[in-house]
């Protein structure tokens, strides 16, 4: 299977990238994995603002060329990982909009008329990493799975893609030996995940 | 009371456009209004990716030069007013930016040690206004009420604002005598709103 991994995090000094790392130790040992590519969207200077208007209609969108290597890479990958941290309850605004630029209509999904569009990203699989303070500070958060309601249902089912899997590490500032357990976890994960 | 609007959306033709208007004409009917700020974030060509590293430090965001006259901004409202389309369950990225940069230790909150921080915004109120394209398609958005619970909990809440109402409006797109009485429904309210 070929592996997209999406990375958010401003700072390689960080469990973000440690987790990166842990990723692809996994992977690399993993001999159902065909190819693995990393896309850092901080590395890469993503632009995450989505401007539309009537001289760059949203319909068109699918067809943006700053989005088209992002295009690929989706429509290449088996398996698509990202990591993250959690702010505000949620993935980085950076992340949030390389999500708004590249889910566009006849990209990711196909309105039919009906209730619910076709999803148009079918077949594959995503797991989500991220890392947060709490519990300490953010337990409330965990109210009503926000995170995971937005990633799951509002993004990765509406564009087809059903199987999502999530890492969700707590206390990420605080705890070393935490950390070392957590690494361990996502690259046990990722060595035999098929 | 001094009302700050921040007005989140990248076409001035459009519904949320005109909510802006509404907005704008009923507090200017409204005795109880001192003095009216908007801040359009498309307009100012915000910067929404928020960096950190050790040589810029997370800690002393709080006296980042770039977002010194938001903060001004907000101190300076006593109610602040977002207006926004919901994309992928949740506000664009460009306004999960201006939270992500603003909403700083020191400024919004302060950790005290204990479960939860000490809200540094207190006594302020908010109102939300979003526009979405369902019930049509997104229906399901609506479960766990993930965006109400991103912007209330996981972000007012947080910083100590307790007041916030939501206005949300489903439809936008295609019903044009919706609109018009979604347009009254928010100008009554912010003529009246103490």
């Amino acid at each position: 299977m070929n592996v997209l991994i999406v990375y958010t995090h401003p700072n390689h000094e960080s469990l973000n990238y440690a987790m990166l790392q842990s990723t692809l130790q996994g992977l690399n040992a993993n001999n159902t994995v065909n190819e693995i590519k990393v896309v850092d969207l901080y590395a890469d200077e993503f632009n995450p603002v989505l401007h539309f208007n009537k001289d760059k209609r949203r319909r068109d969108m699918h067809k943006d060329p700053y989005m088209e290597d992002y295009r690929n890479q989706i429509q290449w990958a088996d398996k698509i990982v990202f990591i993250y941290p959690i702010w505000w309850g949620r993935p980085p605004a950076m992340l949030m909009g390389y999500i708004d630029k590249l889910m566009s209509t006849d990209f990711a999904y196909k309105d039919k008329g009906g209730i619910m569009p076709e999803g148009l990203l079918k077949g594959k699989s995503v797991v989500c990493i991220s890392t947060m303070n709490g519990p300490k500070n953010y337990p409330f958060l965990f109210m009503n799975n926000a995170h995971k309601v937005l990633m799951k249902r509002a993004i990765f089912n509406f564009v087809g893609i059903k199987a999502v899997k999530f890492f969700e590490f707590g206390s990420a500032e605080s705890k070393k030996g935490k950390q070392v357990k957590y690494l361990d976890t996502v690259q046990n994960y990722f060595g035999k995940v098929g």
